[in-house]
């Protein structure tokens, strides 16, 4: 199981239009691409600091896992993404060894990336994304 | 307002004991360190993916902030906490832009790092900490 580092925060937020500004002018990070997922019914915003990306997500159906998301637990960190070589062999492993999975297999996400999740029954709590780079391969 | 990256993540568990050997089995992540922060009511795990630490909270007082995260919202990510080179010119710079503070003052935290959070509220949902290592000065 080879993890690198954190590839992106997802961050559920209820306006793009309102939390761009938080992050650009308060905190001093760039949105450097704006981009809508819609097979997860979202809008995401893209900021970089160091070997991570913050993801803001934005809702564009009122019954998308984040609209349900901000409506039971409000704003905030929606699931952390892990950095791998091989999301096929991750899966593998980790099935191996139990973890409940949501994707068994890879599927594209934001960016072009191969992802999977794993569901927060195993992961004490923390909705866990890991994917690759295919460009990086 | 100088952000560098991502110096670690604050993540809720109910067990240090169960939480521990997911991050070491499952993800292959090695823990390196155990410590007890009296003041703040929790012992803390730490593990390093790339640039940032996780760090593992489990209250040791049920009246504790963690031990009422977790009663509210379960486990799960609780902070963000990212790096700069002085907390107090983030919180001067922070607290002029109106951003509410729960710190008007760097303080000690865990790994003997100078530290200071925001409030939820001026952050679209997420607990944010920022901190300085003073040995890196």
């Amino acid at each position: 199981m080879e993890l690198t580092h954190i590839e992106h925060l997802g961050i559920a937020v209820k306006s793009l239009e309102e939390a761009i500004p938080y992050y650009e002018q308060m905190l001093g990070l760039k949105c450097y691409s704006i981009e809508e997922v819609k097979d997860q019914k979202v809008k995401t915003a893209f900021f970089k600091i160091g070997q991570t990306k913050l993801e803001l997500l934005e809702s564009t159906d009122p019954e998308g896992t984040i609209a349900k998301f901000i409506e039971k637990r409000g704003e905030g960190v929606h699931h952390v993404a892990f950095a791998t070589p091989s999301v096929k062999t991750c899966l593998t492993e980790l099935e191996g060894k139990g973890v409940k999975l949501i994707d068994k297999e890879p599927r594209k996400g934001a960016e072009g990336l191969n992802i999977a999740f794993l569901h927060p029954k195993s992961t004490h709590g923390v909705l866990t994304e890991i994917c690759e780079d295919p460009n990086k391969q």
